[in-house]
């Protein structure tokens, strides 16, 4: 059977597979912003997402979180087990950034007591509304169930996950996940983690690490990439 | 003791009075919209406002719930007890409208199965932005147990209004409420509750009996509030 190209994304493409229930996932070599209206290409780029991605999904599996990951195929590719995915990106902010810090007029970098949790409505011509939950029900993105229950799961992944990268130097400051359902039901984490889709300031300097060098023009993002992926690959191999 | 202008705002004035517990509430003879970027001038408005929220609060002190609502004044004025206001709004929609019909693109007039429920931090510099449960707590604007408080008074109100507003020939779109409060601890329902501050539509011709009037031009302000005013203060007499 052929491959076909399903969806062509911002950051990824996704491609049917021999298997009606897994697709593979090709990350390209480019970085957009301001929801796709600028748009460069990085060579190794895709390389050093993808490589980030499949080490914090094969984590959180070890640590029992329910995942579509499959198999790293190649430097950019994965497979992965096809969702029905809901059309609403988590938000977790642990440490006052970017749009929060601008809506409320607030200073960046201030600590969070308790995380802040957002939900956004995953629509390009609508620009990704805010969807809090009797929104997210009221357009039928999902059940209130599944709402709880996704947020469930962000919840253990924001403890996991900020113990991971302060174990290899960076704080987490804030990251989007995206939720998705198996034929059978099984709601698991989908889609990607990478520094396309949370912001990581270095435990020291604060320097940025993540897709802000891209966006404030700050450093080479395939260079910073491959950095959070070597600090993570030695904080994992040292134990976590 | 002289009485001093605490605030002037969009629709109305806050004096003190005598008493350092009790406030002086003026409605203005004007109506703003795009947050104050256009203001224009209606005789009797004022009066209208003032007549509709002295009803619905009298309503809502009959049915059990706790407002900061201590009399009518006069045409224009009424004494309400000083509140230390909590700086949201809580806005409920019954029927798809507005501000949430193009923020998800949907098309006005649909009815939502289960009320919707949004909060805004009022902040004329900030534009109102939203803030769920978690932004609320995280930017100070309340704690937790106040604001499921609120959200639990302001579902009350939405059952008493709905069915009072359709005694009255009127579909109750949505609305705003405000809460504060006393120096006892005591939250109370505070602001008004004027069509300044929902959306009515006629039940038979869904006509706009609200603001909107005057945002869409549509008809007379004033002599739309009085006949929301006189068909209120009738579904009330026949014995609501
Ligand atoms: N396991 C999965 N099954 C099906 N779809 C998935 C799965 N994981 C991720 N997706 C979806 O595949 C697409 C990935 O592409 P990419 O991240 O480049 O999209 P994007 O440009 O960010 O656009 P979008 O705004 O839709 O995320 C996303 O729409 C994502 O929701
Ligand atoms: N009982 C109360 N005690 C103290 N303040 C109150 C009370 N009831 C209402 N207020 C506040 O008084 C002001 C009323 O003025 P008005 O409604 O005209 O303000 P506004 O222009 O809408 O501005 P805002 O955006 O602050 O509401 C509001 O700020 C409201 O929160
Ligand atoms: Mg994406
Ligand atoms: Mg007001």
């Amino acid at each position: 059977m052929m491959e076909k190209l399903l969806y062509s994304g911002k950051a990824k493409q996704m491609w049917s597979t021999d298997d009606p229930e897994l697709l593979r996932v090709v990350y390209l070599d480019q970085a957009t912003m301001l929801n796709g209206k600028r748009k460069d290409h990085f060579a190794g780029k895709g390389t050093a997402a993808n490589d980030i991605s499949t080490l914090v999904f094969q984590y959180l599996i070890k640590k029992g979180i329910p995942t579509h990951f499959v198999k790293r195929l190649s430097d950019t590719e994965e497979l992965v087990k096809k969702c029905d995915m809901i059309r609403l990106e988590f938000v977790t902010r642990n440490i006052i950034a970017g749009h929060f810090a601008s809506r409320f007029g607030l200073e960046e970098g201030t600590p969070l007591d308790q995380p802040v949790e957002e939900t956004f409505y995953k629509s390009d011509e609508l620009d990704d509304p805010f969807a809090n939950e009797s929104d997210a029900i009221a357009i039928k993105a999902c059940t209130a169930d599944d709402y709880q229950k996704c947020w469930a799961l962000a919840r253990q992944c924001n403890v996991l996950l900020t113990k991971l990268f302060a174990n290899a130097g960076m704080k987490l400051v804030d990251f989007k996940l995206e939720f998705g359902k198996l034929p059978d039901g099984t709601l698991v984490l989908a889609d990607e983690f990478s520094p396309d889709n949370c912001r990581l300031w270095d435990i020291k300097t604060n320097a940025h690490m993540d897709k802000d060098v891209f966006r404030k023009n700050l450093a080479d993002i395939t260079t910073t990439y491959d950095e959070v992926y070597d600090r993570l690959k030695k904080a994992i191999a040292e134990g976590d």
